[in-house]
């Protein structure tokens, strides 16, 4: 465990010798509910974990029993955190998105923190060991795989809040589940079980709680050993980015660059290595990856 | 039932306390067979459901043994209503698209009917009665979730027909069905059971006739009783919008305007009642969603 | 078999009296490995296809044991065929896409095979009957659905070589199978059983290796007798592109577009045979879809 993640207080993290991150969201006394000092935690570490090249793949769970009970509703006074005053228009957001703090107050907590997430150019990994509810469920779209324990319960309770799906969940969900699903999960507001969780292939796989953790750093090796991490990281860009353009064509230029990068890069090593009948040995970062979109 | 969306020719509607409508497709000696008359009477009633308040949901279905046995070919001369002299280009359609009507006689008839549908801030289930061919699939599309009845047989026949998928169909369905699933049932354009409906995730669950309408509204009821109105109509637009675009950044500015606009109204209720430990009972109104896009 | 696409070092190509051709991937001796040859047979073969009226729907398969082994890595010095030079940026390529040859050497050479099928306006089927690897992977992604034997094996191996997922892949392959499953199979690069690319569906079925092409014939049949090539092709353009514009007002102008255009061609007939209980005889020509983007 290295030691330039310490100091948190929502969070703890442990990185191992293959360069896979524990993240634990950590305020087991109270189901790990999200507060605004988590939400900062979680987003500096997505952007600290973004340039760290001993970190290359990341595991999230929750301490105790519960993943993340959802925001922590018994905070004081405005529990959103929003500037009730503010009145925002759309063409105030459009225009004053990008600057931080922008437009104190308006912007939603968790997106922050889910942006961090999909900006990280690593494999993203949700270890759902217990109830995940409102953000501790939208905060896991973001992550590229979601592994659940037999315990899971997910929801996706907004409605019964009167409050709208947040953290650019809406954005993730339907590329997840297909937007029939997504829409009967919004609507009902229900609890899943982790059994219900996987037929509508909002998680990857189901687990024995004791079993939970060994299966997603499995995965994650298999992510890590023997990969590029610069060839993952674009392909996770890519991925993301060419799901959503309406023309194949815009793939197709983004996907060359990132070919020829990797080409005269990591891609020299692998085929070497290939020939040799050899494991590669990549010598690309993650961290400085070239600016393809 | 109210008596304001009595004197229509081809649907009958009824509205039940919870606030869930029925909309019944009713030319039951032609099994429902799509008139221009009944393509007014949809688009017109979608309409009017997203100002009346008194709607929380909308479940279709048909009257008899069909769901909508597509367009009504046995009409007199144009079948398709569409002008035979006129010889769109695509800039026609770009300038004029919005004018109503425009470019007469060119636009087609099934896509203002589920544009209309699409544009209606609530859920709406298609409950499949019996056969859904043509228009009478395609319009399903636009509805949210899909329930089918064991006798439920829906083919999108176009091909043979040799006329396209219409009313933005292509729109909707590789959205539901992936992409590979929709190209089948296009280039086929067979028949499909309940069942191959099911196993492509067209629909979410087969039902025994007698007990199509009875899952619908359980359905229904779980998205209505205990929830805002408003929390529902700005996810729909979230969901279906945000799963288009190509960045997330653009979901985060909208659903931060959303969440802002919630957390001021019906989110403040949702907080009091869950720390309280009792039901909400919120006040916002679907027919005053605030500006988003 | 015609003879029209005769003489080609790397490619057969056969055609049935229903139009439907088999093209073979043909260097049984190499497993079938892309060489730079066979991306320009390819190409040009669905080049020639978009404009060959007797081609009404494309198999392919590949000779001997695999499907394709990947990209001929033992091809001496530049395996990839990139310009190492170059150093490309985002605006070289945008600027300069649509020059041919632009940019020599830095616009991905399977890219330009999967563009060529994506837009030859037929039904193309996959008859995945044994390893296909790399490019032998992506290029099937490009192909409207996709069979598989119980021998095929398929692998987006592009991490373990420090490269990226090419030919578009990162467009096509998250709308077939969603985000999740497209991450973790570009992540791990790991080989997939048929069952493993069933469950994922990346394939729609798995055939005993006697019986792929028999299925494949089969399908492609059902796409082509009594159906007309006009609506079919204007409808694999209306779903591909359909499912990537953020709004539906825009596929509803563009199918509008194309119901006017087929309904005054062959839906005349279609309408014609569907009342008096005939089979149609359409002469619309895929060779001569309208304008609709």
């Amino acid at each position: 465990m290295t030691s330039s993640y310490a100091g948190l207080e929502t969070l703890t993290v442990a990185i191992d010798d293959d360069g896979i991150a524990t993240l634990t969201l950590h305020r087991p006394d109270a189901l790990n509910a999200f507060t605004v000092t988590m939400a900062h935690e979680l987003e500096q570490f997505f952007l600290d974990a973004a340039r760290d090249d001993t970190i290359r793949a990341i595991v999230v769970t929750g301490a105790g029993r519960a993943f993340c009970a959802g925001m922590d509703l018994s905070a004081e006074g405005n529990v959103f955190g929003l500037d009730e005053d503010a009145a925002p228009t759309p063409a105030d957001l459009r225009e004053r998105l990008t600057e931080e703090p922008f437009q104190s107050g308006v912007r939603d907590t968790g997106g922050k923190v889910t942006l961090a997430i999909h900006a990280c150019p690593k494999p993203v990994i949700a270890a759902i060991n217990g109830p995940a509810v409102g953000i501790g469920a939208t905060m896991t779209l973001a992550m590229d795989l979601r592994l659940a324990s037999t315990k899971a319960r997910i929801g996706f309770v907004f409605g019964r809040l009167g409050i709208v799906p947040e953290a650019a969940s809406t954005w993730f969900l339907p590329r997840i589940v297909g937007i029939q699903q997504a829409l009967e999960w919004v609507y009902s507001a229900e609890i899943l079980t982790a059994e219900q969780a996987l037929a509508g292939r909002l998680v990857r796989s189901v687990h024995e709680p004791e079993e939970l953790l060994d299966a997603a750093y499995a995965l994650a090796r298999s992510f890590v050993v023997g990969r590029s991490p610069v060839a993952l990281g674009l392909a996770k860009q890519l991925l993301y980015r060419n799901a959503a353009v309406p023309n194949p064509l815009e793939a197709h230029r983004a996907d060359s660059l990132a070919m020829w990068h990797t080409s005269v890069g990591d891609g020299k090593e692998g085929v070497a290595a290939f020939l040799e009948k050899r494991e590669p040995e990549f010598t690309g970062r993650a961290s400085e990856l070239p600016e393809i979109f």
